[in-house]
């Protein structure tokens, strides 16, 4: 198999530059002095995944019970659940952790606690269980001086469960695009969750583990003390969001669709595509960023950036390619019939999730499948 | 199997609400005097495709040639591929033909019609082209009165060929909302691929087929003069586009998501679902429609709507859910921690995409597995 030779659209992997990415994050937290957990929501891919264990990760983030499943069955046992747990998840969860698996669980409340804990007696489980707190208003989890907190951790050590730290995600971080910015709210991440584990610790609670993440704070943090461990996402592929919030570039992205032209509309300087927004997701995070990418930045079938061509609009199995601002009445000539180019996307947990499989690019261009799933 | 068994998040159908939107479409065409090829790219699911074909439909349009194949071995053999062929995909239109399928294949330039002319005479094989025709500047074809439409026609009747026909479709329906405009619009479709339609016959070509068709232009039609078929897709399911449209009630969209709530932060008034992006899409259609339903309308657990609430923020498995335009700190005792809720989605077809399988819910709340696939 070759490039030439795939079918359109398709989703390519640059094995290279994902590796690069891989051995960036590790060694920046290896150098901080932290354990990573990445967090495996951005492929489904067991062979991406195996790639980050052999580089240093310890354990997984995951944010269904199914990609729990599937790399336990894949041989990983350390596995974070990064979503609230509710009663009726319950039994999945417990047949994951009766099969051996090292299930962690999260809440944010006094019930998810106590349903847990009950749960938990009823069936002699004792479920390990972390305790999620809110660090920018972003999402989920308990206000760090919230009594709540306090209450939540007594909760599960009152009821037999294992209390086993606190974690929180700064989602905010995708919302800046200065290093100043960056290095602020990784910091708030920190300190507020490092916070939270000595309130706990105060009360005479247990907390070994203080987890946070998110790759802009991640690859932003000056230090981490007080951390035992980050989790990340999507810095293993990166996308235009991520090179828009200034922490990769556009040479560091590995994942593209490969797409053909199919037709065109040369007075308007539009170029057709088989890729619409089935191949690249409806996902528009670059339209409110300084730089606004359309559907995806257009680059040659090799992957060479062919200057400020976009997808500019998307149907289901069509795109529209153009010059963003300016009209190419001659994009005809340049993108004929036929001719195949890449589209990097804006965001490559969407993309990648459209596609039953990457097409991984190794450096001599040899090309292998690399099977995800999709699902609950 | 029934609805409360259901894990989450999940997509369901409401078949009685399916079967009424089929029939409506059916009767409204057959009192037309059109035949009626539905778009199966909305749901790829050979069960609601099936219920198509029983009220009347005939032959089915596909927007991939894995639709083609795999709704070919489901017995349907009149398929129309409705996306510019390129010679690449030429192999595989082939293989189907070859198999037994009366596969029809579109062309908008004089590239495509050469190609697929040489490659069929190449393989002894008389493909069965249409003449996609550019009736509102939405995408692809080529301009009703362009002297291409006559050469690309020649092209292939030259090349031995059959010239099955024209097709058009009025994808800019979508961007009105009055039944003037939707009429206006749907005349237009008509009568700019009718007279492309008499342009190749007054150059003595033949032109059997006239198909045009989205589901707005369908639903708006006064008379179809001079057409001889017609093609949507989504009215099947429909969505909250369509109905921002005009074209359906929220009490006719057959599609919704079913999903937990997992957490609050009730000062904000959010209560935090295990329905986000992943089982909504990225789809924001209603954005720049008259009312904006972020990612979709929140209904109770057996469907009726429960006032203003939408998804007002979706991440990869965590949707918000909060009261458009106000605040409700109440929200926690209205939605406690495992209250499960549909939420109604903006685009059906995008949705559905999400998801390996819908949830059928007969009238008695019996509930059925339909398979559909993804990729390409």
């Amino acid at each position: 198999m070759s490039i030439p030779t795939l079918n359109t659209p398709a989703a390519l992997i640059d094995v290279r530059r994902m590796r690069h990415n891989i051995e960036r994050m590790q060694s920046k937290l290896n150098g901080l002095g932290v354990t990573f957990r990445p967090h495996v929501k951005t492929t489904k891919c067991s062979k991406v995944v195996a790639a980050q264990i052999e580089a240093g990760a310890r354990g997984i983030t995951v944010s269904t019970l199914k990609e729990a499943e599937q790399f336990f069955d894949a041989g990983i046992r350390d596995i974070l659940y990064a979503v609230g747990m509710v009663p009726t998840k319950l039994p999945q969860a417990l047949a994951l952790r009766r099969k051996g698996c090292d299930l962690k669980i999260i809440v944010d409340s006094l019930q998810a606690a106590l349903a847990i804990s009950s749960y938990g007696q009823m069936h002699g489980e004792r479920f390990e269980v972390w305790i999620e707190v809110d660090v920018d208003g972003h999402r989920s989890g308990v206000q760090v001086e919230d009594d709540l907190l306090v209450e939540i951790g007594r909760a599960l050590v009152d009821g037999d469960m294992t209390l086993g730290g606190v974690l929180a995600h700064a989602g905010s971080s995708y919302e800046y695009d200065t290093k100043e910015a960056l290095e602020q709210i990784a910091e708030q991440e920190r300190a507020l969750t490092v916070r939270a584990a000595e309130r706990l610790r105060e009360a005479g609670l247990p907390c070994p583990v203080v987890s946070i993440g998110s790759t802009p704070t991640a690859l932003s943090a000056q230090h981490l003390e007080g951390v035992t461990e980050v989790r990340a996402g999507v810095y293993v592929l990166f996308d235009l969001v991520m090179h828009n919030v200034g922490v990769c570039g556009i040479e560091d992205i590995a994942l593209s669709v490969l797409t053909t032209v199919i037709g065109h509309q040369e007075e308007k300087g539009w170029a057709i595509v088989d890729a619409g927004w089935m191949a690249m997701s409806r996902d528009r995070g670059t339209q409110r960023q300084s730089r606004d990418f359309g559907y995806g930045l257009v680059c040659s079938e090799e992957g060479e950036v062919l200057g400020d061509y976009v997808m500019s609009g998307a149907n289901q199995e069509h795109g529209i390619v153009s010059r963003a601002g300016s009209i190419d009445t001659e994009i005809a000539a340049k993108f004929p019939i036929g001719a195949r180019l890449r589209i990097v996307p804006n965001h490559a947990c969407a993309t990648g999730a459209q596609h039953p499989e990457y097409h991984a690019i190794a450096e001599d261009d040899s090309v292998e499948t690399w099977p995800r799933f999709y699902g609950w």
